[in-house]
């Protein structure tokens, strides 16, 4: 593929239009099962993979107090909600996010049965690996690729192209299963926090159906705690074989205002905890700081070009200005990869051991 | 007020629109704790409050049979998903659905500071108690009552006036609170389903911020798993005080083929159990025996004209045609209220002892 690092700025304008997301791997284990072997030594002390900073002594502090009972900032169950962006924050997110190239290798797949393609834009510049040709077709063309391959199928259609794709697919550099990419300190601040009661939600610019097949497994998150940008859908009676199929219209973009929109619409109260790792996600970490309980804002900061990759402000894939003035203004958690995290992916713990 | 009954048929039309529920009583205790002394004798007996019959004996058979790991019906926790319609089958919906009752009153709380109203239409009819006049204004008379009363506000300014008026409005003709009016076997049925981690959620065409105030502390279901009929919604940073607001336009029509569509949007799975009780749940039962998982229909039947209301067929209020039809063609559970359950709402509990 040729320059994918412009496509950068124009994928964080197409978040804005439909959210793209993606995959994890099947580190079940290290999600459910504390006992894991692939765990580091001492798992009996909370977020093992993170090293004995201020953020980790941050996020202990306040999930002891507010699950205390006679503490005066103690939370009732029901709203212990924490929620947190994907991309960027859960896994990875470079060169682009992941869920774009579902797009690109799904047009490939695809393409076979679409002759006329191989002379048609932006199918064209796909089917060349040609990514300037690609970003000059602009919002339209990336909207068109987007919904030939995530509509004119029926939900269960869906469900099992990604799952397939999933299962398959490679990063193009790192070249390792998408879902290898996550992060295992997260995973362990998601198990943690799911330990003290808290019901914690995916809250992604990404697609809600795109996430489902996937991170219930990766993440221990189950479907109906997976929100991200959706299209509309349409049920069919199918002559008694009923069906929902996907419409071509954009129905949510959880992205930026979008996210408190969507922490509206599918849980129905505000967070005491919210996690993210761009402007994207400023919004949704204002709206948990409006709750009239105590309540807890981290930023993860990708500060780790060996490991992982480094890059903030302007160069961020999702921007991150505003929310990195305003999480320094405010005193917002930041978590440092590269000297807050003994490890970035879980495939790692093997090597610290 | 003059002549309620006209308003069933246009009310259910309205709910096609915008989806009209309403409230039920602080029965948490009987959903929360099994040992509650408001219980029948021989609680530890499940479904205490349904007669020994045939539609008691099919769930209790469902049940045990899909959470039973020798099985082959087996059924994994992540896919134990129920699905329950609100008005009929978890509360009353006579003589009206109850979220009218709330129209009303708002709309009278309101009229102080709109003096105008005295002499525009629909207002005028409704603060005269004139009924056929109101009907008279037909949808979108209807639905701007329906917009002045659940738009133009915050989120949380909504929450409130919901709870303030749950707790001290009352039933027309049961002269009690609403909250009263919710089917102690249901209540039961819903924990029952939990206590065998089956996820409960309610699919109902009323208004999803009409339910959440309440419903997770009368039903013990909680915010995220309660779905209904919405209207869209607005960000606003308000100057560093983040609010939702309310605006006067329909999102979801949580009813007939709405019902898939919103389980799909909030749950993302086929439930593999639905109750209902009138045509507007038949696409939500057909969904759900869409699964292939093993799968339950159950549609609660108004039979009971002393303790509750008799209807169905073309006086249903919504309409129970195709429904009944289909039920008897494909043997689902059909329940009668007069002859299967022994108690209707809780407060009869008393007098069963």
């Amino acid at each position: 593929m040729k320059s994918l690092r412009p496509l950068s700025h124009s994928f964080a304008i197409l978040t804005l239009l439909f959210g793209m997301v993606c995959c994890a791997p099947k580190t079940e284990n290290a999600v459910e099962d504390p006992t894991n072997s692939r765990e580091i030594a001492g798992a009996s002390e909370p977020l093992p993979s993170w090293n004995d900073v201020a953020s980790k002594q941050a996020i202990i502090d306040f999930v002891e107090d507010v699950t205390n009972p006679q503490s005066p900032n103690f939370i009732e169950e029901q709203s212990r909600i924490a929620t947190f962006d994907n991309d960027g924050t859960l896994w990875s997110e470079q060169p682009v996010y992941f869920q774009f190239f579902f797009v690109i290798d799904r047009i490939k797949s695809m393409a076979e049965d679409h002759p006329e393609w191989k002379n048609e834009q932006p199918y064209k510049a796909i089917l060349e690996n040609d990514m300037p040709t690609l970003m000059q077709q602009g919002m339209p063309g990336l909207l068109k690729v987007v919904m030939t391959t995530h509509a004119g199928i029926t939900t269960d259609e869906f469900d099992k192209i990604v799952k397939d794709w999933i299962a398959s697919a490679k990063h193009p550099t790192k070249n390792r299963p998408y879902t290898d990419l996550v992060f295992q300190p997260m995973l362990e601040l998601v198990k943690y926090l799911q330990e003290y009661d808290f019901k914690v939600f995916i809250v992604s610019g990404g697609g809600i159906d795109f996430m489902r097949p996937w991170a219930e497994e990766v993440y221990g998150i189950s479907r109906d705690r997976i929100v991200g940008s959706s299209i509309k859908t349409e049920y069919d009676y199918n002559e008694g074989n009923p069906v929902i199929k996907r419409l071509p219209e954009i129905d949510l973009i959880d992205d930026k205002e979008g996210k408190p929109i969507g922490i509206h619409r599918y849980i129905g109260r505000k967070p005491v905890f919210a996690a993210g790792n761009s402007d994207g996600d400023l919004q949704m970490l204002r709206w948990s700081a409006a709750n009239e309980l105590k309540n807890f804002q981290l930023y993860v900061h990708h500060t780790d070009s060996l490991r992982e990759w480094a890059y903030d402000r302007g160069s961020h894939i999702g921007g991150f200005d505003k929310g990195w003035d305003e999480a320094s203004e405010k005193g917002w958690t930041l978590v440092d990869m590269k000297n807050d995290w003994k490890v970035i992916y879980p495939y790692e713990l093997d090597t610290v051991k």
